[in-house]
């Protein structure tokens, strides 16, 4: 099984972005999907998109506190994201798994684009697998750099190259054997931007010349950082996203309220 | 069938968007897929996307004058995108299906988001049916409204509310008989800007209070006017995108070069 993890929370496209990910997974046979909801509450429109993938499913929710959550008009970088719900999937994972020996952990946030042929990637991986990224760190692709005898030798990556493992998150997989036997691998407010998925892979115990490069060698782009485009909105309408209040009923079933 | 053109032109997200799209396409019965590239060529990385979606599908390529093109800088609103592209499935059909006595056309845009059930609403069309569209216009929904009786009575657009249908090429489709019937139905440069439209549909020789309300009675959102955010690029990027050369072959396969 691949357990393909998938924080998201409330934005103009969130159910847009939700609805045409599950197109995508719903043609991949033995994959559970893991939604975590940056919210209070389960919210009926996701369920329902859960529910219409006809996948296997767990539909879970984690808060991100007010004092990491970012404001509207903040840049998407200053502060991580996923964090709370990625640890939830992986509590639960740790809970609800643990007599499981196989199977894959990805994390796919709600807003990329993967190619199948990224999800029998997955399937090959031992301990950690990883694979270019197209659009992501501002190039077009980040890889790791592999010698002429398959082994990696170092990484493209132009932004904190000096990170430990200088990929983002949607680059590799891990086996759940991993989750498992090493329960405090979780993600962290706590550590410098950029190094959420180096601190995760630390903590299980993987080196970035140990990882298996896969998608033919690194040749191949499966999966795309793309992200969808924040519309321009008047001051009302951004103050009707952030309160996630006073919408219409026909606005209410285009956003998922 | 239903006759689903999207034309389409190189972006950095172009290869992915169009991947996604695939993958929604590929659920729906008793869909023909014309993707008509503005392009020179016809891509191969485009051909192999049609194919492995295994839908029939018709592989165009119709350039857009280089007086009417966009630079890589322009906001995207400059000039009217698609219109020699839509043009040539246009008369694709008039040429290949002049036959066809059933069958319905939608203009499906490559990095839009489409919810399957769009698709069955379409099929009900007799003449032109029209629904709403999320996030689009400025506006988180744009919609015709109806009477209590189910007739159209206006349209809750803001921008350019006096065009004779103020909706987005997302928001209906046409019976293939009145592209088969109205040869000059066809879109124009000549239009001014938010008109393209309203002059096709005029050429059909549809009425906008006749159109076909459709998403149970335009109370659901099954198509959303998603964009995929352009990445800042550095100049030497941006150069190699707007020329599309200098990629190394990574970088081609990201991009579908
Ligand atoms: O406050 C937040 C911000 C983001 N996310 C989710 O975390 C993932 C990464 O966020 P985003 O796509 O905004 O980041 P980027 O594209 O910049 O990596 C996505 O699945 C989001 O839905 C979240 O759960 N809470
Ligand atoms: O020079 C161009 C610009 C756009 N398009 C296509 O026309 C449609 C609408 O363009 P875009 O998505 O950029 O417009 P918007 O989202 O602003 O309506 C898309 O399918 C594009 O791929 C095209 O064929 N040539
Ligand atoms: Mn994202
Ligand atoms: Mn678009």
């Amino acid at each position: 099984f691949i357990y393909f993890i998938t924080p998201t929370h409330f934005r103009a496209a969130q159910k847009a972005d939700l609805t045409r990910l599950s197109y995508t997974l719903s043609h991949v046979p033995n994959l559970h999907w893991i939604v975590v909801e940056d919210s209070d509450e389960l919210t009926p429109s996701v369920a329902e998109i859960l529910k219409r993938s006809r996948l296997p499913y767990t539909h879970l929710n984690a808060r991100t506190p007010s004092d990491q959550k970012m404001k509207y008009t903040d840049p998407n970088w200053t502060l991580p994201r996923g964090v709370e719900q990625r640890n939830s999937a992986l509590l639960w994972i740790q809970n609800q798994l643990s007599a499981v020996r196989s199977g894959v952990v990805y994390f796919g946030d709600d807003d990329n684009t993967y190619d199948l042929r990224i999800f029998e990637e997955m399937r090959k991986v031992q301990k950690a697998g990883v694979w270019p990224v197209g659009i992501v760190g501002g190039m077009f692709v980040e890889t790791p750099i592999l010698a002429g005898n398959g082994s990696i030798i170092d990484f493209n990556s132009i932004w904190k190259r000096e990170r430990p493992f200088p990929i983002d998150m949607a680059a590799f997989a891990v086996n759940v054997t991993l989750i498992l036997s090493n329960p405090n691998a979780l993600f962290s407010f706590d550590v410098p931007r950029g190094y959420q998925e180096s601190t995760f892979l630390e903590k299980v115990g993987i080196h970035r010349y140990n990882m298996e490069p896969l998608a033919e060698k690194c040749s191949k782009v499966y999966v795309w950082h793309t992200r969808t485009e924040k519309s321009k909105l008047s001051k009302e309408m951004v103050q009707k996203l952030t309160k996630k209040t006073g919408f219409n009923p026909l606005e209410a079933h285009a956003l998922g309220v």
